[in-house]
């Protein structure tokens, strides 16, 4: 997988991904450049290019003249997720039911990592998978965050109830979530851009958390709502002490 | 301008927003169908084209079969929004301080909507203008929103401040937002993807309001961050009743 941008290779060797080599413009060797000091302290394979072999080499287009080629993104199980909690205020999970743009994906991730949730469970079919595209939106975050694919989100959700966890869908037609009691132990359902999340998993949660809407339009983007409601967990966490 | 894809142009109408004509793909003539239903409720033009040159018609290229020539976005001035507020809890502006992804723009104009912000105050220069983009990735929010385009937002705040509204830049470095009040007339600015918010214009509000960062990456996107400080104000003024 290769990973593309100035801060995103900065926080990818920061956070010891594993690079195989890091592809840069040739024009910069001769600068002094974060990227390239860092590389050298870590004893990173580094290979200067003309812009040209960049582009040609790059997927998303946005290299800005840096390229980190790392092995392919490593996902991990359920159980690894809830296993040693980020914060002492319990495990905080974040599934998605069939996010299918990786912009939103991305920026999901990157939030996650900022609110300190513990992992992210996502499908492994009919979703966006972890991608270059993915990658650079997360803005580096995807390397410090845990993320399991599973086959059924039922089975997940079984896993995380059996841990003590609280499971709530974010939907139309559900509790104000400003009012509900976020502590403790908990995970979030974020649904698909189109279709929200699916009858049946929704009933399979504990309950569900909506958000108030002033307007006419009747639903937010999905990855500012997930922030939202990551946030208002944050928020409350942060009252209970 | 264009609006492109079924619920926008359906949002277009139920808006009001003043519509020249309505392209649609010739395949759909025969089905109930609820654009043209509502289109011809309101004596609106409909022009049946083939797939082919409705494809050439689209900017965004996500036609779905509906593209809505409407007369070009007009933009109102700062007094504007502050008439009739939406809330009696006061008036509720945004100010961009240079927000240069349409989709950001589009995500946050939605965001506003939802949140019943009065108004969205941008500059002219060095940021993204209302495009077709804008209007497409807003979801129809864009009919119901208020948006004044200046060319300096220290006299936009400054119109702001004379008319009673605390101003607070969101940013690095400030007050927890969670422990700030946030009820009453109140404008938030949010900054830029790259650079946040100039210097010289935070030095010009009232306060900074900082998200809690509990991972390593140090910012959200501008989209996710406007949507939780938008929302955490819509939560402070439910809880202020």
């Amino acid at each position: 997988m290769k990973i593309e941008g100035k801060n995103q290779v900065l926080e990818a060797i920061k956070n010891d991904v594993t690079i195989n080599k890091i592809l840069i413009d040739k024009n910069f060797a001769t600068r002094r450049d974060d990227v390239i000091n860092l590389a050298r302290k870590n004893k990173l394979k580094i290979e200067f290019l003309p812009k040209k072999l960049l582009d040609a080499q790059s997927v998303t287009g946005h290299h800005q003249g840096y390229i980190a080629e790392t092995v392919d993104f490593e996902y991990c199980s359920v159980e690894d997720i809830l296993q040693n909690p980020k914060s002492t205020d319990g495990a905080f999970v974040v599934l998605l039911d069939g996010i299918e743009d990786p912009h939103n994906l991305g920026a999901i991730i990157r939030t996650c990592e900022c609110g300190g949730v513990d992992g992210i469970i996502i499908p492994k079919m009919r979703a966006c998978q972890v991608n270059e595209t993915v990658v650079r939106t997360s803005a580096g975050a995807i390397a410090n965050m845990k993320i399991a694919r599973v086959a059924n989100l039922k089975t997940a959700i079984d896993t995380l109830k059996e841990n003590g966890l609280w499971i709530y869908a974010c939907e139309l037609g559900g509790e104000n979530i400003f009012k509900q009691n976020l502590t403790g132990n908990i995970a979030v359902v974020i649904g698909s851009e189109g279709n929200g999340i699916k009858q049946s998993l929704r009933d399979y949660c504990d309950g569900v958390l909506t958000l108030p809407l002033k307007g006419s339009v009747n639903s937010l983007n999905a990855s500012v709502s997930a922030g939202i409601v990551i946030y208002e967990v944050v928020r409350q966490r942060q009252n209970d002490k």
